[in-house]
């Protein structure tokens, strides 16, 4: 039997709006959830304003209350709140055995909220493979702090991760939006000694200084690239991480990183056909500087949600920081989302407490 | 022409003492220094316990001012004040072109000071290749901070990279002497969660929960293995770092892990022939359980000496935590090695500034 | 509906034997199957030898045809002829995520033939997750080297990955039955330059130099460690595998070993409570030697079969030396087992065809 | 005392020619030499078809014969014959520290012949720390097999370790000029099932399959995308080398990998100022699909020379299919030359025996 229910969609380009929709068969391993806490992201507003996917649901930011598991889940049952992560693997297909699960059935296919399937900012929405993709809400956790871990956290940390954050490395983070944030404190936990934090709005300057920036680069005065290689003393720094910007920036990136570094990617990089990768010698040298260039999607699941957890319970990350405009009742997820799409200037992550 | 220089010994088995000692020729690439802050370690007391080198100048853990230097040397210059690491490898040999320095030309030759050439405790001493091994000091680091780079510091955060610590990892580190308080502290800046710290002493428990620990576990409160298996429902850790303790201590970080997870030593282990690794399930599990067992000496050199360094002064670490006893004064080295030999119960690095 | 087949079992301590036995409920993901191939292991042996389990259907090297399959199988349909690995995990279990599926849910519990279930000597068989852990057999594969994958071939790379291999590496493979032959295999097709076995009989030294080891050395001719640091100028190999003996032979890979080498174990390591790590200077030289210990259970799965057999059919292996005597008819499997329990010397691997 | 010699040098652009050079001086760490074997490289023809450095000594490619060393050469004496590397570290530098000894003072100063010193088509040439840099002959290595390892050997190999192969990987190496038919070998015994080796030319396409290549692929034949789309049943490969080929291939080698696999560069980029990587689905995915971009230069040294001449003398490697040109003569260098300037259809590398 499936569930028909009020969700909030796009519904045409620029056209966001409510409408009743039918949620996927909830197989055996399945659970069904309802929404407790939600939070409209970037990437809503993308699929909204380029109508990415024609009619579909949106949302995939969310802690839920579980309403009905399938026969074969084990490890949560009704009235259970989770962590719920943006991507939820088929985690016995072929490329999740080979270690990138998000591309487990093909490319990105592990992100299925909006896209293979309708996201959570509905009644109720469906999780695949429950015991594998969720993760129990650790007790006493704030509910925004949780809100983050699913996406902004874990992506954002995935770029450090991309970038192999070594012990003592100088690191760039261009873009300090909620993702960048979060890389910014994954580097600052994660053994980078310097971090230059590349932005120009003043509170996430200064929350990018709470979370362990050394430096903060604004673009307005003058090239960053020509910026960092100052603060290195020409040196270049050992790692790039990319949480925002047009194509041309992973090209700055590159430019600003010393031979046998890492420029790595989590934003969604769009808006022309290709990225261009200069070659000259302060660049990818002809191909031969050693420089990785890597951009990836987080690979999300339980076993990574229970880590973003722990870094929160412990005490090494607080991402409430982030969340700074919060509604209250379901319904307020339209008025989330149109925070979202015509940002006030100081507007970080809005969320809904249903 | 060589240098003969006074020098604080081991002169005969539990016979520390003052002696004239001659440095080995100063090459093109070489350095002559005097040290400006000292530190015994108790790598010293077992090398006058044990005898261990006959008769040798002791000290390894200096800040030193450049006196001479090698007709090649370019980046240094006398007067320059510099750090120094324990481990001054031969950068050219075949394992240091393999990633293994510290081996370089064979088990631990790396690690040259009271071994094959006379320690620091000397009006002067001697370093091979200044520029591959010295490090500038950088302008207003405390001299007790810029003494703990070149060996407490470093090797505790080898323990850490030896373990490969992962965002959100549940790490145990055995011991909580001055190494493996650096390891406390390198897991909480290198991404994990909670870190369960094995100690007794009060002020280096204190010291624990200052640099992240989260848990502290006491030997005295029953077994080990069995307090960290409750914390982690059963599961046990990701990581355990070994920085003290008899050979069975092994077993016990063994015993403590999960399949999959790694066990790295960074002390000194001895006073048996063999290290037993028990083959039960909760253990290695008949050599199937995929824990890795490492144990290392930390590389050394300049570069990871300027990122220790630079891990200090971007505000990641303060290692004069440690540093809770100074002495003023060359000679007063003799006293410092005399407070390490026959411990105070509160002590942790007992320092000289010359 | 479960089924209750003919099996060939463990009855009790030293007595295998024919018994009824009732296979677990297939799930909506998971198969049975028939045998058409089987060859027993000597873990087979173990386990009647030692009555490790209790009564328990004997077997997990099988190649079979799909009977029956679950609502939620995708790609496999009955009369589908399957390659099956010894390891079937539980693919989205924590652990599995984290990159150790063979001990997904604990150690070792990927492993399931015999131990959670019966194994695969029997009319029919149970395979957990058929989409994850079967992969169809290519056309034209010879069935013995399709037996061959699932255990011995994914066992013997299995130690050539655990030893990370790198191209020029100097390897030493001890023990050189069925799994230390595919890792000399693995070894000479993964970048070893010189390969060193060890050991006795003659056909598998013949087959070792087929596969690729330069040198044969037998412990005949005195010690091991002596010959291979004869081999090696004193410096010791980059790598060991462990394929075979008592615990002391780790003691002895360690002793071949130089600093920042490893030593990587398959071998199952039994009867006695402890393996001894020494710990002088041509050893774990103090526990500072920077010599990895690891020893594994190979991983299963679908991905890692297709692969094993992707290195068969483009011609890289030829695991059928290995296979060295053939009985047709399923009754057979009782011979074959009676074979490997009282081993003939050139015996390798006894196979069953159905 | 300087060293002034014949040397066969870029005078001008597209003038080639002999001219007397004055060696740099010999320190207390290097060798002087004698060539006893060279071989051009199409780099050498590139410095002189674009005049890439001035006037300049050509030549990286060479066996030779020690003449003088300095003070402190500990392991090599006038007369012993030696292989000698392109890429000569100065292995104290920051980044050789740090892993990238190619790049140890700035992007890729380890290699220095022709560009900060005379290359070694001269009657005596210089190399910088002659212990850590040149490796023994051995015994019985013909000179043509020896010649191919300080360059062609290695730098494909290094094209296969970027690309990280593992085993069961299905690779596309793009080019089979010389580098890309060591990149085949390299793929073959490091662990690759399939490989689809691109290129036209019918004498590389047989060396190409006797290398290992289990599919030769033809541009001629259509676009080789689709071609190794076909050939993995729609899925990409694992691994893409690129040995050759315009700006453009490196899209093309993005386009025929899965998510999560890896395109390594090893030739030389150049002919634009941006290499375009496109970003849709079927490319970099929006800078998310996990594919590894990665370029190097080989790291160079001894170390790895004595590897790669070990993997000739245990058999794996045969380079000599490479070497289909001999000139006898030291003078004849100006005829290798001019043949790898106008290429015959059929040469892959001429060599000469001086």
């Amino acid at each position: 039997m499936s569930h028909t229910v009020r969700s909030f969609c796009c519904l045409d380009k620029d056209k966001p709006g409510w409408k009743d929709v039918t949620l996927p068969e909830m197989g055996p391993l399945d659970a069904i959830l309802k929404p407790i806490a939600m939070c409209p992201c970037t990437s809503d507003v993308h699929i909204v304003e380029l109508n990415m996917y024609g009619e579909c649901t949106l949302g995939h930011e969310v802690v839920g209350e579980i309403v009905e598991v399938g026969s074969m889940v084990k490890d949560f049952k009704p009235g259970d709140k989770v962590l719920v992560p943006a991507v939820t693997p088929d985690w016995n297909a072929a490329l999740s055995q080979g270690g990138f699960a998000q591309h487990g059935t093909g490319y990105a296919e592990g992100f299925k909220f909006s896209h293979s399937k309708p996201g959570v900012f509905a009644e109720l929405f469906h999780v695949n493979d429950a015991d594998a993709n969720l993760a129990h809400l650790p007790e006493n956790m704030d509910l925004k702090a949780a809100l983050m871990c699913g996406d902004m956290m874990t992506t954002g940390f995935y770029g450090a991760e991309l970038a192999q954050i070594e012990y003592g490395d100088r690191v760039c983070v261009i873009g300090i939006g909620p993702v960048g944030l979060m890389a910014v404190r994954a580097c600052a936990i994660g053994g980078a000694s310097e971090i230059y934090a590349v932005g120009s709005r003043p509170n996430c300057q200064q929350i990018a200084k709470e979370y362990g920036a050394t430096h903060i680069i604004n673009y307005k005065n003058g090239d960053i690239v020509e910026q960092v290689r100052k603060l290195t003393n020409g040196e270049g720094v050992d790692k790039v991480i990319i949480a925002g910007g047009d194509v041309g920036i992973i090209s700055q990136g590159i430019a600003m990183t010393h031979p046998g570094g890492i420029v790595a990617n989590v934003a969604v990089v769009g808006g022309e056909p290709n990225v261009p990768i200069p070659i000259n010698a302060i660049g990818w040298g002809l191909g031969l500087s050693d420089i990785s260039i890597v951009g990836g999607l987080c690979p999300g699941g339980r076993r990574r949600l229970e880590r973003m957890a722990r870094l929160i319970t412990s005490g090494r990350v607080d991402p409430t920081r982030l969340t700074n405009l919060v509604f209250t009742g379901f319904d307020k997820i339209e008025d989330a989302f149109e925070k979202m799409w015509h940002k006030p200037a100081d507007l970080i992550k809005p969320v809904v407490i249903c």
